[in-house]
C-alpha cells in the first residue's frame, strides 16, 4: 500500500479517485430541535467512512450540511443564499453553530480514527455581486496530499454588496467537486433516493423530467430541498448518488446506490 | 465618507490605504500561564482600534500570535515551524487554542463595535516542501471590499512532506502585506521597539547592522523571537512598525512610534 504522504505533487491521473461525500444536516442532527446532534446517525457515519477508507477508498472530503445547527439561526437573522447581514453578532451566531457541529463531526470521526481535519469556508471563499461562489482549494489539496480527509460544512460567506450570505452544503459540493476532478460524489440524505411514489428513480439527467416530483423539504431549509440539489448536480462533471444513510458503506465501497444523477 | 461596501471591484489604488496590524501573543495573553488572556491589554487594543477605525484608518487586517494558547501546545507536541505532525489529536490541540484566543480576540473587537471576522489559516493556506507558505486572499479581501475587518491569528497549516507544521503570526504578516499590497504594516509586541541598550532604534535596513542586538525571548516561542520578525520585515514591500502597546493609538493614527523596519 502506498502511503498518502508519498503522494506530494504528482500528477492527478496517478493519484487514487478522489471521493465526495455530502452528509446532510437531515442526517446527522434532529433538524425539528435547534443545535441538537443524531448521535447515532452520525457514529454509523463515522463507522462507515472508517472501515472503508482503509480499503479501496483513498481520498476523501467530507462537507456536511447545517442541520438544526446552522438553518435556525440563518433563519432567525433573515438571512438566505442571497439575501445578507453586515451584522458581525449575527454572523458569528451562524458561524459558530456551524463550527459547534463541524467539531462534533470531526470528534467522531477521530474516535473511529479517521484524521479529519476542518475547513472553514468563511475563511476561505467568497461571493461575487451575482452570487457565484469561488473557493480556493489550496488548503484542501494540501490535506488531501497529506493523507487527511479535510472536512467542510455548510456556513456564512462574504457577499458582494450583501455582507455575508448563507453558503449551503450542497454548493460546495459542486464547486469542490469540479475544482478538484472529484470521481464519484454521494448525497446521503434522510430519503433513499429521489421519488417516484414510493419508488427510488434510478437515474436523473435533466431537471425537467423529474421537475413535478420534487417538492421542497417539511422542515426549514434555507438552501433549497432536494429540487435545489438535484439542479446543482446536474451541473457537475462527476456523477452524484443521492441515497439514505442505511446504504452510506455500500456508496463508499463503489457501489451506486440509490438515484444517480448525472 | 464613502462606505467600504460600495467599494466593490475598484482599482486598488482608489481605495484607501490598507493597515495590516499585528498583535503580539505576549501583548494580549500572559505568556506564562497556558491558555490565560492579558484582558485588560487585550481591551485596550480593541479601544484603540475601534477609536481608530472610524477616522482615518478605513481598511485594517489584524493578525494575532498565539501567546500562551499556541505555543505551548505547539511544543508538548513537538511541531514547529519546520517538524510537522499528521496526528489529527495533535493538530486539533494547537488549532483549538488558537481559535478559542481568537473568539476571545473578535468579541473584545465586536464590544468596541469593530465589524471583525475571523480567518483561520489552517482552513486556506499551505506550504510546500520548502516551507514556503501560500494563503489565497479570496476570503480576505471580500471581508474588506464589505467593510470588515478580517481577524486572522498564527495556526497549525498543512506542509507538503511534513502533515501539519506551525504557522507564526509573523509569517501571515509577511504574506498578507504583500498579497494585499499593504500600505503600513504595524507589529505591536511588549518591547518600545528594538533596543540598543535601553534606546529604540529608529530604522533598520538590513539585519547584519542590527545582529548583534537581537537575542530570543525568553518565553517558549516557536516562531523565533525578535529576530525572525525583523527577518520576515525587512523582506516586505511596505514599511513595517515594531512598538510597544501604549504607542498602538500612534501607529493606527498615521504616526511611526518605535522602530521602523524597511
Amino acid at each position: 500500500m502506498t502511503s498518502p504522504r508519498d503522494q506530494t505533487d504528482s500528477d492527478a491521473s496517478e493519484m487514487p479517485e478522489l471521493v465526495i461525500l455530502k452528509l446532510g444536516g437531515s442526517v446527522i442532527t434532529d433538524k425539528d430541535r435547534p443545535e441538537t446532534l443524531d448521535s447515532a446517525a452520525l457514529e454509523a457515519a463515522a463507522s462507515a467512512i472508517a472501515r472503508r477508507l482503509d480499503g479501496s477508498l483513498r481520498r476523501l472530503v467530507v462537507i456536511h450540511g447545517g442541520g438544526s445547527f446552522g438553518h435556525h439561526h440563518a433563519s432567525a437573522h433573515g438571512v438566505t443564499t442571497d439575501t445578507g447581514t453586515s451584522h458581525p453578532d449575527a454572523i458569528l451566531d451562524i458561524h459558530g453553530a456551524m463550527t459547534t457541529l463541524n467539531r462534533s463531526v470531526l470528534d467522531r470521526l477521530h474516535a473511529e480514527g479517521v484524521p479529519a481535519l476542518p475547513v472553514h469556508p468563511l475563511s476561505v471563499g467568497a461571493r461575487a455581486r451575482d452570487g457565484e461562489f469561488t473557493m480556493p482549494a489550496a488548503a484542501v489539496r494540501g490535506m488531501l496530499r497529506e493523507g487527511f480527509v479535510p472536512v467542510l460544512h455548510g456556513d456564512g460567506v462574504v457577499h458582494t454588496g450583501e455582507g455575508v450570505t448563507v453558503l449551503s452544503g450542497d454548493e460546495l459540493v459542486v464547486s469542490l467537486a469540479d475544482e478538484l476532478g472529484a470521481g464519484r460524489v454521494g448525497v446521503c440524505s434522510t430519503v433513499p433516493g429521489v421519488l417516484d411514489g414510493e419508488e427510488v428513480i434510478p437515474e436523473i439527467s435533466s431537471f425537467e423530467a423529474v421537475a413535478d416530483l420534487l417538492g421542497e423539504s417539511a422542515s426549514t431549509d434555507v438552501s433549497g430541498g432536494m429540487a435545489g440539489k438535484i439542479r446543482q448536480l446536474l451541473s457537475l462533471e462527476a456523477p452524484a448518488q443521492v441515497f439514505g444513510p442505511d446504504r452510506l458503506d455500500a456508496f463508499l465501497a463503489g457501489q451506486q446506490p440509490g438515484t444517480c444523477v448525472r
